[in-house]
């Protein structure tokens, strides 16, 4: 096992009925900025129990933050927070509004161009503003983490940043605000929480016993309930676990003491800046190539993901390990999100112009042994024609 | 799932040689007081590391903490606290040692008679010292926790508390600290982290499929290692992954949304206060005893753990339940811990006592359901002897 040191400070209140907690784990006094995404927070009544939940307190709102959360939005964000003076942001919706929620809490007390932050991955940040959030979507993970991910509209820029500082200090998770969302948003958090899984396990053999069994069960978690979520939006106990693991799946827990892969992540990534396909969908096309085309630098961990989440026992090693990444890529496809980059009318000659995209921002020496190339990542990206 | 609030703000340092990094985890200027226990923590070397790790701060001992840690000693430790002025508390030991500096902590700042803190369970606990721990050996997840477990020598009582300002504030982990263990105590901490995931997993279905599989992929990693643990002490890597699961297995994580037992450990607590039965071993004594008697209640999770961790699948159900008990009781024995009454000496003479001790104590419904009266413990100690 390697060294690691794991700290998560986020208090979670998970369960039926708990935003009416909010005014009990808000700082009394707090000056409260609500940040939001599009109409759905309005028409699922999220933001009215928020609101009714804040009666008591000094609050503003802004909303409007996208998928794939932009700088050019948030710093708008920024600007009301210093013109009214707020104190406690509340994110109130998905991994993106959290996230841009997460940028905004840090881009208000730096001294400099905001920007300068995902340059330096957030190194550079020594103090943010107090955050909360109120989750409706579960996938990203973003409620129990410090992470987040924020795209440049202007460059087609997609980086990520991490703060000892942009933990929520409380995240609450009501499983019901997840039943009116779209079957797409649904499946792709399914597809997300399962690739952060991947990204934390599924390396080479670390002796992480527990955080192996740990990815394990999370993996077989959603394998059993991704497609009822989808079948039966109203099962409360469907809902509540779907929320529950994609949150453990990127809370730092499973990923402490082992190596990490997010090859997959970071060359979703520039699919997403350049083509906007949702990023649940573009680590649903790199995955299965990813895992064909490193094959050999994985197959110890590969043939255990085979054995112990798919439960493939029959056959040579390559015949176990194709096995497992094609039932990969059936869960997703089960799930109706496509894993080809031509559902999505991309083809050979777009190849150039991402891996031209990725040796801009650096991404040239990907995964658990830093040897996914810009030939590598080419190969991955062939496969997923 | 049941609702439920996850707070765990202790960070963790694991790994080899990180008792140095001490210095930068104690508020600069602390007054701090090191507590131990016996010449363990000073033969093995790890006080001597932490002396020099604290070379440049105010620190002052208090030594001689026992296991099974006693409010007569710890009332002496409140005593240096007061006197000298310490502003923090370095645990540097066990859970005995964890646990008593958890109280030293609240009883310090307390408003009255500390002993009021135990037998309200520590709801009246306001305040405390901050502490960190030094982990010495892998056991209760007091390093990682709130709780703690205190006796009263002069009326035989052991009585557990918990409080959200008795979390340490960082705990340390060396697993190389572990390698001069005496087996009998590596033993013990392999049955008790296995018996605290079997008292917050094994009770009935509640829908956390994550947590059950937390849960079972914890005690399929102990039975792993459990024996590998006291065959070669001076492994690494067993010793890591034997200190991480037992932090793991208490740290409120796989019992966050599901019910909780803990009947086993509040009648092996009275066995503690009266026969002085180490801890760990009144767990092992008591837990097949208390699955047979239960066995209609606990059903579905026992044919499940049948099933999931024992690799159980064939014979009726009391067939397969019986042997998952079995199999229980063979893993304790085959760590060289007893597991009847008798081998300790006690016979039926002493069960009155015993369940006059647990009425007198209000244990006299215990367990998941609370439906363990004091008919149904005396009926699991019959069946322990």
């Amino acid at each position: 096992m390697q060294n690691f040191d794991y700290f998560n400070p986020t208090r979670i209140v998970f369960g039926e009925d708990t935003i009416g907690r909010l005014s009990e784990l808000l700082p009394s006094g707090a000056r409260v900025l609500v940040l939001y995404g599009g109409a759905s927070a309005e028409k699922n009544g999220t933001l009215a129990e928020v609101r009714a939940a804040l009666a008591k307190h000094d609050f503003a709102e802004f909303g409007g933050i996208e998928p794939n959360p932009s700088y050019e939005t948030l710093m708008r964000a920024v600007g009301q927070v210093h013109r009214e003076q707020r104190d406690f942001l509340l994110a109130v919706g998905g991994g993106s509004v959290i996230d841009g929620t997460k940028f905004v809490a840090a881009a208000a007390l730096f001294d400099g161009e905001p920007w300068q932050i995902m340059e330096a991955r957030g190194e550079n940040v020594t103090r943010a503003l107090p955050l909360g959030s109120v989750l409706t979507l579960p996938a990203t993970g973003s409620e129990m983490n410090n992470g987040a991910v924020i795209t440049r509209r202007a460059t087609h820029a997609k980086l990520p940043f991490h703060s000892q500082h942009t933990f929520p200090r409380f995240s609450i998770l009501d499983p019901r605000k997840t039943f009116t969302l779209p079957p797409r948003q649904v499946a792709n958090g399914v597809v997300d929480a399962f690739t952060h899984i991947i990204e934390q396990y599924l390396t080479y053999p670390a002796g992480g016993l527990a955080q192996d069994r740990f990815a394990e069960g999370l993996l077989q978690t959603l394998i059993e309930i991704g497609p009822r979520a989808l079948a039966e939006p109203h099962d409360y106990e469907v809902r509540a676990n779907l929320m529950w693991v994609a949150t453990l799946a990127l809370n730092g827990l499973i990923g402490a003491g082992v190596p990490h892969d997010w090859a997959t992540h970071m060359i979703g990534h520039e699919l997403t800046a350049r083509y906007n396909i949702d990023h649940a969908r573009t680590l649903a096309i790199v995955l299965p190539p990813m895992l064909q085309v490193r094959r050999d630098s994985k197959r110890a961990k590969l043939l255990q993901y085979a054995q112990r989440v798919w439960g493939i026992t029959q056959g040579s090693e390559d015949e176990r390990i194709d096995a497992a990444i094609e039932r990969t890529r059936a869960f997703f496809e089960s799930l109706d999100v496509k894993t080809r980059l031509q559902d999505y009318a991309i083809n050979a000659a777009a190849l150039d112009d991402l891996i031209a995209q990725l040796e801009a921002h650096d991404m040239t020496a990907l995964g658990e042994r830093q040897d996914v190339t810009l030939e590598v990542s080419r190969r991955v990206l062939e496969a997923a024609l």
